[in-house]
């Protein structure tokens, strides 16, 4: 059995931001881990993940799950191995992936596992993208709530995103037109060249609208909406008869408080008996198996490409959501942790 | 064989509103009646029915079926009984329904007629009302679209209306708590007295958003929106999880040039994993039968009651929407024809 670790480095929330967390609304703090009780287990966390929702789970508003309390190690996914066990389900080198938080270890009695990660041909990493939450929503978002036929358009925003980039080549697989919209001239060639999308739209240019219509000749079947905005309402006027929106994120949307104010959707959701529906992908989480396994057979054959954005060393956290939101990465936000 | 008419009067559209149709954008004309063609019939109108969503079939504003051009006899769901046929499909003393437009007499060759009315032991006028597109809508975006389950909270708004009356009472079959939306005091106690709503909210009143919310303490499962606006901006607030917003008429919107703005509703319908979608009557064309044998059957029983506000006589037609709009009826409007 290997020398267990005595100390935690962990990042909690310091205070509440209104809006985008800032690396001063968190703390990196030092503290001791606690021996295992009987029923837990110790996880060494190899990655822990970063994303946009990450937002909405330390803000006060409304939302759909309690904010993290300050003072508290920050909620994220994480993935890691079991380093010491007292716990009859989890053995020393089983490969986990759950809600561990933003910290080197975590001890835990199982309830926060999402999954044993089963995939060991693949870099564990994966598990927190396209393997993970990020591609289990991109997959059930797309084949539940769009329910894509051949040959629909596809739109989707946030199209070189994680779940973006990945909602776009599932939609391709199943044999419809897709059209990413991104930002700077960058994405929309990483759109093109590596996620395969039929076409790619830059939202930041002035011809944004006019460039997404002529990218949708035969108008918008479904849009997998990950931002919201001024970005949604273009593409909300180009839906046709049963389209289906799915909101998925609200990225554009910087603060709910006070609540923004947007063009009125129900008379477009009417003229073309459109539906417009959340997605939350924990209520596919009795499914989540399913959804990876076809994830993961896509990703061996070459299907299902995707990038990661790797930042080194839990001292790169704080600032991370922040820097999602300033746009400064390029594929699946990570933080890898290097182990002493 | 009775003698058949050679006249002919007719209400046509003589200028294009922006918003709301009145009196003044119609015109009442005579005309001859041409002799039939081989594969037609002539049709002589009982009655003529006026809805809210004639408002969206004269404006030019983009919508679901192409607008009524200028002069054309204004299009509407008439009532009444074949008088003269050269049509295998129809004979004399035959009663149909269908688009017969606001006129005395329709000649049509019967791709016009959406269904013969077999219920011949009720009055013919419920099929432009409970048994016609009002009754046949509710019917339809109630069960199929909104989906509710035994329990549900149920919101309505127009609940004192021919769609909204329905639904609230459909509802209250499929074991529902049901919560009616209307305006003013009378109307009130109708949706409650007549049409057994377990409670019903007056949007006119300083205190609505408190009494609609008081009205639904345990939040809103299925809202079934007739107006869009304010009203639907409280009611959307209380959703709770997995709510089904049926968009099925916009009556609170006088005028969509300039697009009017509303708090956007993304948010709710992420946090809630809900969805809000577009009903259009015309999907279910095929089922229409199926609907009508339901709600015949109702009203047989007691269990669907309606109202209905008849005027008397074409003249009565052109400023009948605009009533509409002002709020002046009582129950699903209708125009009785007096033949002379």
């Amino acid at each position: 059995m290997t020398m267990l670790p005595t100390n935690n480095r962990q990042v909690v929330l310091k205070s509440r931001p209104v809006g985008i967390p800032q690396a001063e609304h968190f703390e990196l703090v030092s503290t001791a881990l606690p021996d295992l009780r009987q029923g837990e287990f110790l996880v060494r966390n190899a990655f822990l993940s970063v994303e946009p929702a990450m937002r909405g789970w330390v803000n006060a508003a409304a939302n759909y799950s309690d904010p993290v309390a300050i003072g508290d190690v920050m909620r994220s996914f994480s993935a890691g191995e079991v380093i010491a066990s007292r716990h009859p389900g989890f053995a020393e080198g089983d490969q986990v992936m759950g809600m561990l938080g933003w910290q080197e270890y975590a001890v835990t009695d199982g309830r926060t596992i999402r999954r044993k990660i089963k995939e060991s041909d693949l870099p564990i990493s994966l598990s927190l993208g396209i393997l993970g939450i990020n591609g289990i929503t991109a997959y059930f978002a797309l084949t539940e709530a769009a329910q894509p036929r051949p040959g629909d358009t596809v739109v989707v925003s946030t199209a070189a995103g994680a779940v973006g980039s990945a909602v776009g080549q599932i939609a391709r697989i199943a044999g419809c037109r897709t059209v990413g919209i991104t930002g700077g001239p960058e994405k929309v060639r990483a759109c093109i060249d590596e996620f395969g999308f039929d076409a790619a739209v830059d939202y930041k240019s002035e011809n944004f609208e006019k460039d997404l219509i002529a990218a949708c000749p035969k108008g918008v079947d479904v849009y997998h909406d990950n931002t919201s905005g001024r970005i949604s309402d273009v593409v909300v006027s180009q839906i046709n008869k049963g389209a289906r929106i799915v909101v998925c994120g609200t990225a554009s949307v910087a603060n709910w408080e006070p609540w923004p104010l947007g063009p009125r959707v129900e008379r477009h959701l009417l003229n073309k008996a459109a539906r417009m529906q959340g997605f939350l992908v924990w209520d596919y989480e009795h499914r989540y198996e399913e959804a990876v396994a076809r994830l993961a057979a896509w990703v061996r054959t070459g299907q299902l490409r995707y990038r990661e954005d790797v930042l080194n060393g839990i001292e790169q956290a704080p600032d991370a959501i922040a820097g999602l939101y300033r746009g400064e990465n390029n594929g699946k936000r990570l933080i890898r942790l290097q182990h002493g």
